[in-house]
């Protein structure tokens, strides 16, 4: 991976920015007042600043998208309420929102896959779908595949060994569950592939909104399985991803 | 089940007990200053009062203990560690002591299974052990038969597949498991006899003495399962063998 | 119980099913996309699939429930909202929505009772009938018999003593209880069947919605009680019915 | 009662006290650097300082009780453990110990009960006797009577209707209880008392040391329940020794 | 206090009641269905049986009020929003809607105070008042007298003890604080009556909706204290109100 | 510091209030039923007493406002919503409301800066911005600098580092952040001035409304980091400034 | 990866098995009573069953370890106190102990590196490093290979950059920390491998035995990173591990 | 403050140091391996490198200590037990140990007082003395001065009355206190100097190891109190002291 200061040298070298540009740009990052974006993340990390769309206003969504988009990104922002997504969309050609993982994607032209291998995004009911979706999302952005397995928690477990050989042919695993979050222990044990697991909010009562699911994937007899945080989709595809480029 | 009242009555009629005497145990219990031991319990419950060791001396362990075996009960005691079970074998024939379950069970005379359904006591790993042999003497008291299966956790799946027509044999199962405490959703999807599921306080960190694992089996996705608190093998055997006289 | 595969077979060999249809049916569960209903549940649990309805949508629902009412199933859908019910309502003759415990519940041609034992419902205050009655409707829908006792909790428990010989008759007992959960373990002291503990979620500040109910009934001081989730009148009572099978 | 100054002023007129020494009372504390005893307490709340024992050596409990002995006080120590009690006792002639509820005291000539109204202690189970003996020497402290109702927990509650009429005779009510901590509900809707609730640390698993006893009786449904902190047995018998004077 | 059932057989006697309706009355309650009103809760605990209007329909609230209302009892409810209020006055002459401490108050004819004896309501903040009103008018409702503070919090502490000797002058106290909670220990240092401490929701952060505030309580240095459960102004009313009659 | 009550008999002495108003305005406060405002903390603590505005009406919040206001001080209103703000505002000139921290604030004719110290605010991320506003408005309304460093978090470090002499340059350093809450402890091991940390309620699942980032800095491996509560941005503002004036 | 049910089956073919044996050994564990060795794991999950000693008598973990050694594979047990290490040393030739991270780790025959891929194992401080030693011995174990980087946590973060390009060449990093646990979010902003963190339980008071690093962790703002239970060294180098072989 | 870099460069100009010297010392670190001593902390942060004794063994202490003497600097290490304090002191001359506080102190020749101005340390009761004295002892490493204020808790609030104009002229206040907590905001609301709370394990039941009163007093209705970690006295004193040189 080239380092952002040759990149932003290269640039000046080759006529691209002034030397002004170039002394702004490597301090990398750019400064809105009520956001610094960060101009450098991709040559440090492998992928550019991802929007968190929680908690921001359309407006602020907007301004940084445009910015990433502007800078030649793909852009993802994650938690996109459908207000805001509009008005993204509608301003900026190419974005797409998916509804149910509440997502924003924007694939600039070149875009292609990385890699032949792929990951699994396995989900234990119905209602863990949107996280699924959120972490797919994710994976398509920092281009990779994925191939779905939903609704095959273990209160029916022969749908789960149905799949399992298309399952160990996965590289890496992201297994979704609310409830008591059984799953991932589950498939940690058939498989050899790293899993990463993902509690979601779905259940009730003594579920304290996902602490239950959350507590059991870290407390998994499985050997291989890594944790994020509740409906943390993102943050399963990203790092699901990151496995992927080891 | 004859009432306790009438039991008295007809001891009283038959003359195996005084006037002073029925008028003292009509009142349905024996009070010893530290304890008041309930006589009436077998008769309205079914089975005789049990001794829970914890934070008891051996002097009222032994005290209580023989009490119940004058009146000619079987005679459960838990949580009873080495020096006091040692002393109670000392003074009470045919008193056991299982140091596995710590637990101190007597038998009298006349002793015999009362039905020929089978309670499964199931549990997820060696560590597992202790809390399995404590719900085994319960049920054993209480007069009924269980069949073991040990080190089976969803760790290996195939350890619990290679045994489930055994399972399903079974007319009520207790599972028994730390860490995740995904057992009882598996093997409640896989039956359909009612489950009893006994979290332990197997585990580490995050596990929270067992908090996970009870929180995990509260929240379980299969049907049919219920929970008792962390390392209650006591009542889980007790239950299971309620479940066996419906 | 006759098995799922001999039941698909058998299927076969009268005709009524197409080599094609059996082997897809052999699978076990039926693939729609956003859920994989478990055609199988019946056959190895004693009761097919019931909906969970929270968080999913009124197509959703109907979706699942015509295709169980089409197998020819006693179908119940619970945690269902007004909305959702009356469309399902609208389009599956013969579905009953119950407001109070939100279920939904159609019976096929043929329902029967199974059995003449009967499982208590208690509950200990106004506010808990909701809770109840989910647990009554899903007792009728697996075929069984249930008497309700209402509003009688330990501030007043002269109402319970009026009815303890009632309580008595049944086979196995329901408890359903919020605030500091005390009803359980009364009722479980006084009784020789099986008593399943529902905490609800009924009460304010140390409740903590419903947590001090449930840690309350896990830690009874009675012996034969076992517990569930927070509002889980559905798995108090099919566990209860499970018991009357055994 | 007669104002700490007004005390002070008096003994400096009646010429016990000197200028300068009442000039220092006047303070109303004495000074021993590592702790300020607080000589105004009885004037003010209507009982000297008790010496809470945890966590002060043996050196240390003996330096306060012994200023207290001197001021002419009835002197109260609480969680003292044997090795301080026997320092005290060697020390302080008519210091008593109660090994159960590790409680010192010392009533001082002239020491006589109050009224004749009178307290009675309640407790679910021998377990939680120590507690109910710290309640029961902090009332005789406090020049009040008391009456004991052991181990009448609700698994048996015929052991409390047994003595539910000298129960009522009582005009404060103090019910100890660990487990679920049913008691207090129970009691609190059998009579018109005031009731104090104490919650004990004995159980296991889910109890949480004393938390799951504490939050049960903070909901409970009984009206005229209030409650302490998890073995308060000494606030227990000093609130109730209050309600008796008002 | 006469009991319920000479209560009931002196009303039989003197011809008011027929033997039907005598032995109705007998069993203690009154069975609405949703409820079991408890008749016999005056006779037992001196007061009747309170309304909690959380959770209860307007109709429900009405239904049980005018049952209360026609035995010739003073009536409270508790927790009624504006609009059952609205209902329930529009039909019961007399009964009066305090919207602050949302309660109803309705006094028979002939309703006098019981004693000269007060209590004094002490809140720390301006929105502790709400919690404060229903401690009030619950006292109100017992037939006591009670004196309001408001709005002396420890942060200008100089606010308390300008009114400290009025305070001093209450037989019983409650103390209503939320954020930290400290008022009832430094109340409970510097008086001699008994202090009701009530914790309330009212804070933010790592204030726990109350949790902080009861802790705080539960664990006071001053001596004479004991807690009710969060923003339970009535819990707190009721029993400073019995503690006037010791 | 002059002391209030020399103030007040200074005024009394000078003219400006008689005899009568001076006796009143000695006790310190003034008292208006609902509320206590204590006149007296200028003086005893150096800023007068600040209005916190959730859970007060706009007509609550008004009247203190204006009380305040004619005092002669400047004035602050904490957690005000914008209807409120918009009455105050229109009632009273010079009162200015800062939309993103929620606070009103008057400067009184004769407003200055104390000192030409000043207090660095950072936050962490675009959505601490809030609570940042909160600190900064408290730190100006007590006469004080403040520079901003928005949007610094640690998943961009360099973006730190960029201003990190600026930050050096501070006297005292508030550090707002959310999720994690690393930031405090990054910054709190690179320089020499006090750091006061503000947890923030910024995140999701785990995050449970602040108390992780809260558990976060009270754990800080680096020295000289002091916590306040969640979202506490006035906490943070007004000790730094108090800070400032040691 | 060979399958183990192709393994058995040749071995017998190859006459190293008879029928009965291969029979026995298809069922994929053998079976001790009290353990159910998995001897499928390594087919399953390309690593043999590790010995979690914790709870396990020397003897028991002798049993397994010994078993495992027999047939032929790498043998890792963790949390193995020094008793037990010195048994299993002395009759195991080749066993090691590290007791810093008290793992016992056996190297057959043949033992080699499967890649020049490099894990980094970062730990914040000296208490962190038993911790770090479990992560590298279970790598190690797993044929991979780790770099060391101790006590380069936040509070001094220039010994963080000081290192930062040798961290960046490692392919996987492992970050171990307590306290508040800012470490993993620091360093997954400045590398683009996959982070696995490891919450320890080094700390006090509010860290809750490493609840605070755990919750920080989870709530990283950083992406890329991943997270295992408390003071889980095995499962991050595990997990690690299984990355560098995606 | 002289920076690091310009302080060894300084030294290399001098003589003192060699080039190759000069080249390790820029790192600004020593590397011990088990530990990276922090020698640029003094020149960042205004104080050196204090130990943290808690789990390291003598050795390790020791050899850090000799380190920092080496160095000239004044040393502190704290949670040091009297063992590892016994071998310290037989080895560094001038090493002084405080059994009550458990801390090492080390003051380099020429140690002087750096201000006239001086911390106030106060605590509520006689058990918190220890941790008063770990704030004291760090105040003095740091050069400042501090006057004791012991056992003025709110129970005897006018102990704290009797000394609260010393308290008064202090110019930071550091507030110790277990229980409830209440100490600091009393105070709080009495000055105008920032006041530091620190939490104490001291309590039982539901105090919950200092949970308790670190809540209590982040929700101190007081102005101008910032809170550290249970029973964290080293970081008021560091923490106080660093706001005297503001």
């Amino acid at each position: 991976m080239q380092s952002y200061t040759t990149h932003i040298l290269t640039q000046l070298k080759n006529g691209h920015l002034s030397i002004e540009e170039a002394e702004e740009q490597l301090k990398g990052f750019t400064d809105y007042g009520f956001a610094k974006v960060d101009d450098e993340r991709e040559f440090r990390q492998g992928f550019p600043e991802v929007i968190f769309g929680a908690g921001k206003t359309a407006e602020q969504i907007l301004h940084i998208f445009k910015h990433l988009v502007y800078k030649g990104n793909t852009v993802l922002a994650t938690r996109v309420d459908a207000n805001s997504a509009e008005e993204v969309c509608r301003q900026v050609e190419g974005a797409v929102y998916d509804s149910s993982g509440r997502t924003l994607l924007y694939k600039p032209e070149g875009y292609e896959l990385k890699t032949e291998k792929k990951i699994g995004v396995i989900c234990a009911g119905t209602s863990d779908i949107p996280v699924a979706r959120e972490a797919e999302v994710t994976i398509e952005a920092m281009g990779h595949r994925y191939v779905s397995f939903y609704d095959i928690g273990v209160a029916g477990i022969h749908r789960l060994f149905a799949q399992i050989e298309e399952i160990r042919k996965c590289d890496v695993l992201i297994v979704v569950a609310g409830m008591e979050g059984a799953l991932p222990s589950v498939v940690g044990g058939l498989v050899s592939a790293p899993v990463i697991a993902v509690p979601t909010s779905i259940g009730y009562g003594a579920h304290l909104n996902g602490i239950t699911s959350l507590l059991s994937m870290l407390n998994t007899c499985a050997s291989g399985v890594t944790v994020v945080n509740i409906d943390n989709g993102f943050g399963a595809g990203y790092s699901a991803s990151l496995m992927l480029r080891v």
